[in-house]
């Protein structure tokens, strides 16, 4: 079992695969990056964050989804082999860079991150480049092998056509991502042809293209792309427990700060808080790792933790209502009198929340993130490009139309135990009847 | 939205489910049991322990698993209802069972079981009885609700028709695993025609029957269960996940035992380890405190507990070979001297593991625990039952047939390590290849 | 097995579905409807004409979808049951109409009602009424049973809500053929969650609205129907295929006309062509018929004739090219000109084609018929209705958009036989590149 | 778009499939062949003959299963291309005869070939060697060519690996047939995880053998062709309908052999009857031809002849007893006797009719045809081959075990007319009662 020279395995390994049914792995490098422990910590990190929470079924890992971009990307490559004519290295670059865009997300990173000064991207560059397992292996294929791979997960590799591969408004990532997280979820939408697209990308120079005769297939996803999006990643269900979980990161910081004495010292998230952490410190710092300490918090002495604490674990979830952020605005003090007259303190549990999605755009004309967007190409007949709107219809009905949806997160329980009757009760329920 | 005094909820809840599609919640006694902070900690224990090492898509929970099983009551009382006539009352139990029925199952149940003297039933007992939430709720029923449903789990309720239908040789429990492993397993075999099954269900006195209209569903259902024991249950890699999870336990009880000091003190193992475990600590005994004490001990003092983490969080896992029970008794000193050799403590590293399983079984001679099943009976056209084997040739075919595997685990990598050419090596592979 | 008083079966019958899995008869006169004559007809004709030509696995019958729009029926019925307390009469009114309404269709009725002056609903209210079993059958329930099962058919009937759970922009007809015909092509789009929507389905005076939660599945639903039209119903094979049949059609009947002998006489054509086919003619025109004939014809005298019904029976079909009608009239003259130097004659091969679908639409300005549709409601949480567009940024794209494809068609295996040296093939082409 | 000189189109074609999802073409000859007439009239005879009359669904044709198979050997050829090495000519013999090995059969073949001295695999051999269209295109691949793939279809071909990839208990023909008749059909089982199949097949000298790590896969395919098998193939009701179309045409032949004078001449079917049917003969009789023939005889003099075809054409079949042979042999003169008595003569309505299979079988004993079946081998990881049942233990269970089961077909809505009361309708219930 001792393998070939070339780098191939001695025998193709198999995963079995839910969503693409089986995931196929030839190269002894990818096999071995599998089994590095940088990337076996992916077990440990749910695709989707708080989702769980709403949809059962969405439990699934990084691990997962990790495995699914690098074998899109193995098939898409598959179509493109003879066109392209990579070397063999430019070809595990793109596989590896596949596999490994997501090694440097840490648990629940849309909350971290918007806590602690910290970036994904950073720590993916990170493992990729210092001293780890992953590092190591990407070495035995040159010394810049790994900056190699990190800049292609950048979007800054010179090849632009294997960087959009992985990055861009169709690309591996997005493909599985959305038929997997519609496989989990179980929701019914979320699904597209893959097969065909894969069937119909070409290159054009640094990009690329799909035949104009996949077109339908490309619509599909973007409306996949579209329903996924409200329906499942800014779910208001979701999106309540990241709100209790963004405070309960804030709230342990504010306390660590303040030097208060935990029971057990979270040692974890100390070096995290205090902006120090090491390579080391992050790896260690799983999901499993932040439910222990939830629990551990449990039984804190701070109320606001405990309770935060309690209302993530057990699913005791904030309520919420559609609003406009101008009534919010004005009606905020009213509300925030009248929870505070029910013992509720509005810095950790009224929480304006906002989400906000553009499903698909063709220009570029500068400053906003979302707009710098490379659109999509179809490769006409007579081998011209074609920007995807300006031939669908549908695609064009929702091109450049950036959707933003409010709510106002509140605890819903307070006002349930408090009775009907209650003056306070009252007020807030009129007052929220109004925000939209 | 208050609810009706017949307790119904004002309006039906429903959970997407992958497998089920939805989860239709009438009941406000279920609504507020999964609500449960006992209830929700399923949520943090996977559905089938270690095989997510070998299937990376299973990492369902527990969670999910019960709320499919009660789905599956709920609608098999749907077809019995116009027949049974039960009230109310006995129709609630009935759902809180088959809800309820793994409440008291604890992280990686198999492995700690087999270390520990305990054992889930007798915890989801406690669960049911004692003080929790779920006692709460239940005992609102009525003050011998909350024992009516653990006798039903228990299998010593009165109503034998309606434990059938949760514990039987098919019943909602195995129905809804069968289907559920097979869907994030992501393996082909594992389905069958449920909506049939359902819709065949007839009852005899005291246990659940299948028209004979049905009889290949039923079939099928057995086939099922054949091949997903031996192709996902018993597979050896998720065995071999389990060896050395056991191994963890053994030697961490060992070294407290021996008043080792570890660096952060188990607490949450130690009264485990003592045999005096009250409810609220096994409560708090999920995955994620699992996992996150093995993290801590792959940088303990201790070399085997460590190696032995960093195998379990690394997957790093020990090698197989087929092997009869009597070879490896007879060259097992042989074996232990050369791993001994090579540094390898036989203690922890080599070991022998047996499954076993009977698919189908239709007398009840007595002594064995697997040989006291009920036989599935079909309805025949002329209201007499008839024993499943009798008219299937299939079943038949592999009725009351036992089959054992026995495989042997050995680590792998340190032979790899030393060479082709160490002679303890090339003795101990030669010995591996002659077990069977 | 004698059936209840009631009109129920003894025993369910139930049909194996593909689509919905199983369909089910509880009522004796549901089951007596299929097996008349005039609905077991149904089995010979095709529910999508000649798209099989184009999609090999399209070659399900009328009979099967006619099934699946009473399935859905039934299950709509069940959901709004407790809601619209129809008594059983009303009840077999609409499970009639579901399984009937399409009774009156003829062999690719497309084709037929463009050459003769023909219209299937006229049939089917022929079939319901005068002298057949299906009238047999319906009189049993009483005499002013089949015109009240006619009149829903035709959108006449008092019960508005009724009519419109069968013919409106969201019905039974639509569900089913949409879900049907995308499984027997085999195409990914045209699946939506039915059983959400039949979840959501309510009821307002006078037609059915669905709850706002159900939003996305009614996107689904209207993006399915999008989808499918252009991809699937008007594919350009199809319609290539279609007007090779109706250009047979005609030139059967021009000779007929002139007083043609034909090898065997077209009797079934005779009365049809001469506008005055008795409903046991019409009855007797299945697809077997016809093709029947056109295998005949094959080998007929008539050089036209023989070479459009080999066309069709062989699958060898006209080319195409996209068109403007503004194009295609001005140049049309020189193209004629160029075919028929080659020997084409222009009046047989030569045809423009067009295809236009408005997705959805919510106004009802009057005249056109399209646009007299009635918009879809969605049932608020405060019990107020709001037209689906006004929700759904996605449908308000795309509604009362109209969108028409010109198609050319022409003998492109013509052009191919002369060589591409021939001047008149290389002046068709040049002029075929520039008509759109 | 003109084709390259290596015979490969120059874009390759793809037919959607609703089992295979996409059947793609790449070589010119496997398009050519595909629109001949001889190819295209197998869009004219559906593939499971009257089995529509039982499972709605199953109207798809053999033209549907031939693009199946051909491209089950296009993707097996393109596991085992490595390994096999065959020559591009090689490749096309195995890609033609996979597409073309049912090209002979007729309407109805397992009625038709009861009736008639005809057997469809003579009339394939007829068309690929004959002056057809097909033979054309063949020979430009070479004189011997049409040759060559007729002597693989007769499994006479000197390559028996290539001739077991069609034939042999484990090939291409019946994996497609068990899962599109399955898809069709809509039954729950007749599935098994092709990709897998494909993806263990080996090769031996002279037959496919499979991995040994592919077992459970090859497990799976053989429960399912034993379920296919039983619940569809050989479902009584579809059985009835068999039954009707034999004796329509023992009375059609008996009737033309008495100079029966027809009101339409039934010339298809003369030279049929006649035994001296030509090619061009046996080509124009497909499903259409029948039908329009059965159609006509509904209306014909002859009593008998009339009344079978509108059962059959109406579905009004015969009702069915199981029986043992012996039974029935002593009961049978009382049955006709009483069925006498009622006006129906026991020649054309009462019918003994059995069905049996061997599922699998493993040795080559001698006479019996079935039981010189070819066992399907695993490859061990050693490289030695062992027999399927010797490690398989659900496949050994039900080895060489033939199962036969018996009918009697009689008309039962006869006796349902008479009344309860009559007095041989009470005999003839008690004998049918008494049959097993």
């Amino acid at each position: 079992m001792t393998n070939r020279p070339d780098g191939k395995l001695s025998e193709e390994k198999v995963f079995k695969d839910p969503v693409h049914r089986y995931i196929h792995i030839r190269d002894e490098l990818i096999w071995t990056l599998i089994s590095t422990k940088e990337f076996q910590r992916l077990r440990r990190i749910r695709q989707l964050g708080t989702t769980y929470l709403t949809f059962h079924g969405a439990e699934h890992t990084r691990f997962n989804h990790s495995l699914g971009v690098y074998e899109i990307m193995r098939r898409m490559i598959g179509t493109l082999e003879e066109k392209v004519k990579w070397d063999a290295d430019e070809r595990l670059v793109a596989l590896s860079a596949a596999l490994l865009h997501d090694v440097g997300h840490g648990p629940f990173s849309h909350s971290f991150e918007s806590v602690f000064a910290m970036d994904h991207e950073e720590w993916t560059r990170r493992i990729l480049l210092e001293d780890t397992e992953i590092n190591a292996v990407l070495r035995r294929m040159g010394d810049d092998f790994p900056e190699k791979v990190a800049q292609v997960i950048a979007k800054e590799y010179d090849n632009q056509l294997l960087v959009s591969l992985i990055s861009s408004q169709i690309d591996a990532d997005r493909m599985d991502y959305l038929l997997r997280d519609a496989f989990y979820t179980g929701v019914s939408y979320g699904h597209f042809d893959m097969e065909r697209l894969l069937r119909v990308i070409r290159t054009d120079s640094d990009q690329a293209v799909f035949k104009l005769s996949g077109m339908h297939a490309v619509e599909d996803y973007i409306m996949s792309r579209y329903q996924m999006y409200w329906q499942v990643y800014f779910h208001p269900v979701t999106r309540s427990a990241e709100v209790i979980l963004t405070k309960i990161l804030h709230r342990a910081r504010d306390l660590m700060e303040q030097g208060y004495a935990f029971k057990l010292d979270p040692v974890h998230f100390r070096t995290m808080f205090e902006g120090d952490a090491t390579l080391s410190d992050y790896i260690k710092l799983d999901e499993s790792v932040v439910m222990f300490y939830f629990q551990q918090w449990e039984d804190e002495e701070d109320a606001v933790l405990r309770d935060l604490c309690r209302r993530f674990m057990h699913r005791r979830l904030l309520k919420y209502v559609e609003c406009t952020p101008e009534k919010l605005k004005e009606q905020r003090p009213k509300l925030e009198a009248s929870f505070r007259a029910l013992g509720v303190d509005p810095e950790w549990y009224l929480v304006h929340d906002s989400s906000s999605d553009l499903p698909y755009d063709f220009y570029k004309p500068g400053s906003e993130p979302q707009s710098e967007r490379v659109p999509i190409y179809l490769l006409m007949p007579d081998g011209s490009k074609r920007e995807l709107s300006r031939e669908s219809d549908i695609v064009l009905a929702i091109s450049g139309k950036k959707r933003t949806d409010h709510k106002f997160y509140y605890p819903g329980d307070i006002l349930d135990e408090q009775g009907a009757d209650n003056k306070d009760v009252i007020r807030i329920r009129k007052i929220l009847g109004s925000l939209y």
